[in-house]
């Protein structure tokens, strides 16, 4: 047996002990305990004191950890090394935001960073543009919108807007009202052929060149691994931005990706979010597993996922401006690491990522904390509060602060009536809680990279390849084939059901 | 052992024998397989050959729903008997979208909607308002949210805002560009208490008042079981409009508390909600079991969920204005049946509700669908599909539609790639299919009822109370401790993280 096998089967089997456990009597049973569970980085205040875990098996969290060579596969990250085999690249995220380094990468990357904030600065200067309607999907399209619906108070004159779906309904919408002479469209596409992109950026191109005429098309922004093919789009060329296939599109914010929100927010704001990350990395690569924010927030997950058998999470940030965060995670953790084989090849031996999904509280509290606090299945919550208001009145913030403790404690203490077994509350619902003093250009950036280490983490652990995405690529190629079926072409080697949704589908004649 | 028992043994024993069996295989075994597994009523088609199931598993279903009383507890909760026994009351949410009914409850329904319709044309025909500003949180925000954002395009001239969050942040956000005199503040909440509404409700009322001084209230609504409560809050009486304890918040849509979704949209736009929802309730009725939508879309959730141990499940409309019929589903599947007491205070011995959680296609494709594909767990899909578009570009709507027959497809048939492990996609994902010809107020209506009733079969079945929501109980009581806590007094009684908490996030004296 391998020492990672041994470490696993130890975890596995403190895992199984924690079953029926109460989380309240190791707090008993263990004084040190919050001191122990709960540490700060970055920002950041990672309290695990609440998860199911005792102290002894959260070291055996950390043995596996070890034996999985986490230290290593994080310093060949860092060190660009190809940690993505399948696509035989490095996963640079963390070049994106590094500051002051002198190499090759350092300097292009700082290249890149400058044209982007002389770009984002002189558009703020003209004063021409009231809205940007950024034109990207997926990875090109969930980060920037976390960030601009988190800190949109910044942005007192540049508003943003998102248009990610190839239904053209959004695209309607976004436009709705808008001044064409007024807008600049920022089109994010690494191959600039992504079909939801390209079409919409037709779309916003024939919008722009129908009042503006041709000149229409100098107000077209193209961030892409495509110059070429932007150019010959219609995008004037000092107004493509690169970015590069060592970054994937769910680590691309940092990029060129985020121009959009550079602009609206202005430059310092997004020398900010770089800054915040780049914290957290430096953490990340530097502090002991036992103490690194990343690696005890993977383990939790683990813990609970392959060790309690929990298959999703729920993630509840007690701030309506981070209200997308989760489904920056959903992508983020479920695409990431949503896998079945191993870097080898091999057959994975233990469940992968679970689901992610959530919702702003207190909101989620009135929609499916029901299922939560009394459903037949545990969902482990990540909360993230808030200590200090950006806006609004501090009574209502101090409610919120009481609801995000609330909560978690409810869960976790539950409360026995025997009397009315549906007022019953089992409690020993798991949760982790991630606090910061305020939500800033950096905390948010802190926060950001806290999750994609998280997730790197855990496949390390696996055994994955957390930066590929090949399970996306079947269902692209149908669609291929459906839409030419759609378009004219007869229906052929379909089940009775696809043929008959084609069927009824055709466009007519 | 009881009937329902018996048919319950023999559903699982069917469902454990869909393991390993590829649904592809059922079509060739199968040759009726469509005709029987799909059926269309109020205007939907629910096609349920891509489950795992074989026509003999699906009468298997049938048995038990039979056993269950389905149709008895249907009649039942049609006939506003207490069906909803912890909370003592009917579930009548059927009775407000009846249509021509001549008992007191339809008279009662008839004379509030008649108010209703008065005083949104008065409201519209003044012209006085450009936005609505809708207040409420959970039931009293969900619906209408999805209500509004999936016909918007039918509102030229008013516009809703919705404020759900105790978080300052979201009034801010809402209030920001609206001139106060143009704006009328529709306040939703029951007992007119609820925390978050009211902080939010008198926060906008003094914001009305700080620009139109006391005449501001004139632009408040309330729409309540409690009239007085509201009156002293400031609300003209003539505009407080009532709503009924034997309707559940998110069963409440069809009520007044749809009235923001009436004045923007027209009383017209409503009406046909109603209608279509009028609809389904009829072929709820009506329809035998074996044809029934509604009990077909139950039973392919509990073969999934209770017989293949799957316990979520996504939603996916791909159409970017059912983006947040997810959300909805999820407080509506996950407060109604996220429960593990039966109706008889008994343990229940099946796992009840699946998480949901979903975004609009083609966005999640870019997402979360690479753990769909292949991710460890199986995770069923039902995907909303719209034939025909209302807007925007119909070549692009054309490329949506391929988009999720492509998606549904794939999930099922999968693709073996032995020579590259990560390019192998395991296939027999299973996917329900609703399609309707176009998105209107009546199709819109049609499906939101075909969810209700799809939760009210399941809960039957499970034996729980679909309408109650003791679960949030807890969390709102410790909240108000906590409060007290934050807000000056000594933390007493809590564990040592929960303090820990408290004293770090303690209002500054």
């Amino acid at each position: 047996m391998t020492e990672l096998a041994a470490a696993w089967a130890t975890l596995m089997t403190a895992a199984a002990g924690a079953n029926g456990r109460r989380i309240l009597d190791l707090f008993a049973a263990e004084p040190g305990r919050l001191g122990t569970l709960a540490v700060e980085a970055a920002g950041l205040r990672l309290d695990l004191s609440k998860q199911p875990w005792s102290q002894g098996d959260f070291a055996s969290a950390l043995a596996v950890a070890r034996a999985a060579g986490v230290e290593t596969a994080r310093d060949r990250m860092a060190e660009f090394e190809v940690v993505n085999l399948s696509e035989a690249r490095p996963a640079g995220h963390m070049a994106l935001r590094a500051q002051g380094g002198s190499d090759d990468i350092a300097q292009m990357v700082e290249t890149a960073r400058a044209r982007m904030a002389t770009f984002a600065d002189t558009v703020r200067a003209q004063g021409k543009y009231d809205t940007v309607v950024h034109i990207g999907i997926g990875g090109s399209d969930l980060g920037p919108r976390v960030v601009w619906e988190a800190l949109r108070p910044l942005a007192p004159t540049i508003t943003v807007r998102f248009v990610a779906n190839v239904d053209p309904a959004e695209l309607a919408q976004a436009l709705t009202g808008l001044d064409p002479a007024r807008t600049l469209v920022v089109v994010v596409s690494k191959t600039f052929t992504t079909q939801e992109t390209l079409t919409n950026a037709r779309a916003a191109r024939d919008w722009l060149r129908a009042a503006l005429g041709p000149s229409g098309d100098a107000q077209l922004v193209a961030v892409t691994a495509a110059p070429t093919v932007a150019a010959e789009f219609g995008v004037p060329t000092d107004q493509v931005f690169a970015f590069w296939d060592w970054v994937g599109g769910r680590y691309s914010l940092w990029s060129a990706v985020g121009l959009s929100c550079a602009i609206a927010l202005g430059w310092e704001v997004f020398e900010g979010l770089l800054a915040g990350a780049c914290d957290m990395d430096q953490h990340f690569c530097s502090a002991e597993l036992a103490q690194n924010l990343p690696v005890r927030l993977a383990l939790a997950h683990i813990f609970n996922r392959d060790g309690m058998d929990r298959p999703l999470r729920a993630v509840i940030p007690y701030a309506q401006r981070l209200r997308l965060f989760p489904a920056f995670l959903q992508q983020l953790e479920m695409e990431s690491n949503g896998k079945q084989v191993t870097q080898d090849g091999q057959a994975v031996t233990a469940p992968t990522a679970a689901a992610v999904f959530g919702d702003a509280g207190t909101n989620g509290q009135h929609a499916f904390f029901q299922a939560l606090h009394q459903g037949t299945d545990v969902i482990p919550v990540d909360f993230i509060a808030v200590a200090r208001p950006r806006e609004g009145d501090p009574a209502a913030h101090t409610k919120l602060l009481a609801n995000v403790i609330a909560q978690a404690e409810a869960l976790m203490v539950g409360k026995v009536d025997a009397a009315a077994p549906h007022r019953n509350f089992p409690g020993d619902r798991p949760s982790s809680f991630i606090l910061m003093d305020r939500l800033t250009p950096q905390t948010l950036g802190a926060l950001i990279a806290l999750y994609e280490h998280k997730v790197f983490v855990e496949g390390v652990i696996w055994g994955i390849n957390s930066f590929d995405q090949w399970g996306v690529e079947l269902g692209k190629t149908l669609a291929g084939t459906v839409l030419t079926e759609l378009e004219g072409g007869a229906p052929q080697g379909h089940d009775p059901s696809t043929t008959d949704l084609i069927t009824r589908l055709k466009t007519p004649d």
